[in-house]
């Protein structure tokens, strides 16, 4: 940690600066220069409350060195994350893997044929949500448990893995047969019981930015994750909150190449929640492979209109074949598969 | 709904919409204007999904006319809603209430001297905090049910009640023998699910504004906690993330005149959170009560350097003291009193 | 425009809202439904100001209907506007156009080198700026006129086209005769008297999105420029402000097929300015041609260390090469050459 | 500066960087920890560019210790900046000092009325709008400088100081004559051309905080005032844009004790324009004073229905007067008068 002392603060005041991080268990080295005095702290500052220091008579401003963030930054794993699945499914690796399907799990029908359609166009991972979290108290909350045990058959028939949100403690146990990843959505990236449950469990985990949550905020939640001793962990980019909204959120694309400097963790793009609108999601998808990202999440449903949830966000399952061939050009630029 | 049409829509197109329209349940009214087409809906459209209707061919925007929400409109409740507790002290009232105490229960000195400080001072609400979410894996986590049971006996001793945060579902039961009002906290504000159970119960609960949530959707967490049967609930603006980062959040004094036009809800604000820095909390308390706030929630603790937790942002108890004398002229300004 | 009444207005209230309606010059149609009565005005509204409805006792909600825009509405040229330039290099065609440049123009060898670069790797446009508005007033300023000119050359001598930022009406006049492309920043988004002068100019204009502007702002300040019968606009995505800290803006990649659907103006990226890094410039110019952009506003110096600003966020002649066959790739997957 | 290197970061690297930080003119002082190096930079470092050693090898972050802004800082004033008129009214004084007037000039009749308004409800400048800004072409663009004359005449007739926009340096100069307080528009928060022609002039300057801009731009803008010779700045919060649309824009209250803090000069508050909305401004214009504001900038119409613009924002007369009636109350508890 640094504090940078006021040009005008007394040596009284650095002092007692001097001794409140000596309190604190960290080691200060102090620069006088001609106009401004500044104290490094050296020592166990992650457990540090800086913004104490902040309001110490005589300081200008506390800055921390360090990252608050230890295993989900890139010196950890310089050569970066790959999540292996039980399938042999890589992601992290040089192929882009897409994960696709509806927003809720519906009906035997519904499910299965999205299955077939996903496998068809060359996806990975049947996502749909077993329990949604609405908010109107008015709207379809999901089919449960019931729901996963349709996608994990049709997964299944089709060579998927699986995809669902949990989104309480109490589901995790019960998902565990059906899901080879859990996603936690952007509600609860900060839900830190549930990452801390999470990090006990030896299954990969989707962690989901939050609306608000800044790239240091995802990453410490993953250190959640990662301090349970769970590394098989995937973050996801699904759109930040701004001022503009004539799409849903704003999708941050640029944090893709961002995450790829500060974490070794394989990092996904979520155009259909990030814009909220089907006509948006094939130009978000391709700007998610063309900046680095390594994976998709993509909602997919065989009759978009009827969806019970979302569908103005769901393509059709034709421009998703569409959108996946386009993707593979997009791909080859900057040296991945699809 | 309102559906206008593009300029140039066929009418072919407006037919095709206004037979989606009437498969939704929706009656239609059609206004043909000179240069463009507007299809009015009427009936049961909380429960449409708009979204839909933005991708239909010649469609130019989907308005909904109607509020989302029904119980915490205002004109449910035209008089306002008065949340009574059972010593008698009532919040919604004329008089502005103020909750007070540290942010974590740490022991039985801290806790004990702050209830006689917040008493002294003409505070009518202990807070504290027994399960703590922390942004950091490695820091202090909250004393638990052991620290609610002192903060029941520290509030019964000096006559105060008791407000303090459930984080999830499973520790509404345990908390009930010790807690006046349950607080949901900004990141639970749209765990539905959490709402859900606290419409069931019947005892008061504060809602805080996510920081990334709009008024409108304040309101509609409201509704699930009114939907539920409990309709003793009180907002609380506690900041919101914006662009600025010299305060934590940026606290958005002008939703309190909004509630107050938009729902019959009481509204408090909580500048300790809202500015993370003790030495704007002042300012932002006395601007809370001046824009028409029904109470405030404010951290104090009787050593702030020596607090476990958000230690920048307690009030000294002499700070406090202070406050309290100054937000009581304020109060009188606005017909209220502290 | 669409008035809609609360549920409980009384019919005096709604009829003193059609009298203002119609004192507004607008034809009032009324739709009265079991809850809620709805009145919708038709007829020159663009020129109402919607807000004093808002404020009428018995108002909910006034809703603008038809976009405030006209000429800078798809519908006006459904088939998308090409601007060309002098010596056939057209920008809204199926050729990605790339500018390239270095922030400031310092010196003859500076600006030749980079012309000579830029020519090379297959650009069509040479930029730089003469005059540098700095936050800081300590920091360089710009060469002004003779700057121009230096690029003037540099430009001819290699075949490219000159883009530059005018700042004040002031400097149109002297700015004419060595620019191609007359550059609006973001700062200027909403100068409307710098605007209007520039839609009586007979050369073509690129203006920059502003970092708080919507996009449905920006298309109103374009509605400006064609307005007064300059048709040559170009949009350019430069990044909006949030949150998110890491870079200096959030570039908005979701704007280029925003702007697409609303309007038939080219738009282009600058992802130079949008990150503010080096190292992030390559994925986000690499996002704007996958996303459909029309092109690519990008900084390069021949030596960015060395550069008198922004230097950061210049990219090494080399970096610029590799880019651009990396480019050409992403352009054939959406079907564009570069 | 402080540069903080990497944990892994080598001697190579770390060499690297100080030459870097040598040659920009900066002195060394190396602190290395157990894990991790730190490189402080002593001496003339306002001018460097930080941004480029952020991208150094090896290199974590760059921190600026000292401020960007000198003359603006609390340091340089410590008692705070009083701008005196020459009626003797004073800003920044124990008085808090209220603008009110219409947004534009509209005739004769309405600025007269307004000014014998504002002077008997306790007011001190007449504000009007002469060169108004529209976003949309086709709206009332202003009287222009026989505004101005009328606006004189009328304020001069009340023993009112007048306060008007000046948008381009080309306007500055016939104001001169009508015009006792300069005021600079959000939109041209960062016209740094105007800001440094407003430096040189001997007139005081009210600096609006633009939308998009943070409490530290604001000061440096300030920077350029005070670096030209003009000391006398006032500051103006009104409303930064966020993802809340209910109100026009977020008025930052915080932004009040946060200037006091950190800068000398005074900073009072534009509830009208912050909202947008008349039903809200009385709360914000008395959060204002309550968080310690030295002033408020309020629009008075009176007939706002007939408002050639921002009708909807502007006060009728007699809801001014009672908001002054309890302004003073809430002056009193703040030990202010008004």
């Amino acid at each position: 940690m640094i504090v940078a002392m006021q040009e005008k603060a007394t040596e009284e005041q650095i002092d007692f600066v001097i001794d409140a991080m000596v309190d604190a268990g960290v080691g200060v080295h102090r620069t006088t220069g001609a106009s401004q005095t500044i104290l490094a702290g050296v020592g166990p500052t992650a457990s540090v409350d800086l913004s104490k220091f902040e309001l110490l008579p005589g300081v200008l401003h506390v800055h921390r060195i360090s990252s608050p963030y230890k295993l989900a930054g890139r010196g950890f794993r310089p050569e970066g994350t790959v999540v292996e699945f039980r399938n042999g499914v890589k992601v992290g690796n040089e192929r882009v893997v897409v994960m696709a399907g509806p927003c809720s799990i519906e009906s035997h029908d519904q499910i299965f044929e999205t299955a077939a359609r996903v496998k068809a166009a060359g996806g990975s991972f049947l996502r749909g949500g077993a329990f949604k979290p609405r908010s109107s108290p008015y709207a379809f909350q999901g089919m449960g448990i019931s729901g996963l045990e349709l996608m994990r058959e049709a997964a299944d028939a089709h060579g998927l893995l699986v995809v669902s949100e949990v989104m309480e403690i109490s589901q995790i146990e019960s998902m565990l047969p059906y899901v080879d990843l859990l996603q936690v959505g952007a509600r609860n990236m900060q839900n830190f019981n549930l990452l801390r449950e999470l990090g006990e469990v030896r299954r990969p985990v989707m962690l989901k930015r939050g609306i608000a949550a800044t790239i240091e905020e995802l990453l410490l939640s993953a250190e959640y994750l990662l301090a349970g001793g769970n590394y098989d962990v995937i973050l996801c980019e699904r759109g930040i909150r701004t001022f503009e909204t004539y799409t849903r959120n704003t999708m941050d694309i640029s944090a893709i190449p961002v995450v790829k400097k500060l974490s070794h963790l394989p990092i996904v793009g979520d155009p259909s929640h990030a814009t909220g609108r089907r006509d948006k999601v094939p130009a978000m998808a391709r700007a998610t492979v063309a900046a680095g990202g390594d994976g998709l999440l993509i909602e997919v449903h065989p009759n978009p209109d009827r969806a019970l949830s979302d569908g103005a966000q769901s393509l059709f399952p034709e421009q998703f074949v569409t959108l996946m061939d386009t993707l593979r050009v997009i791909a080859s630029a900057v040296e991945r598969t699809i």
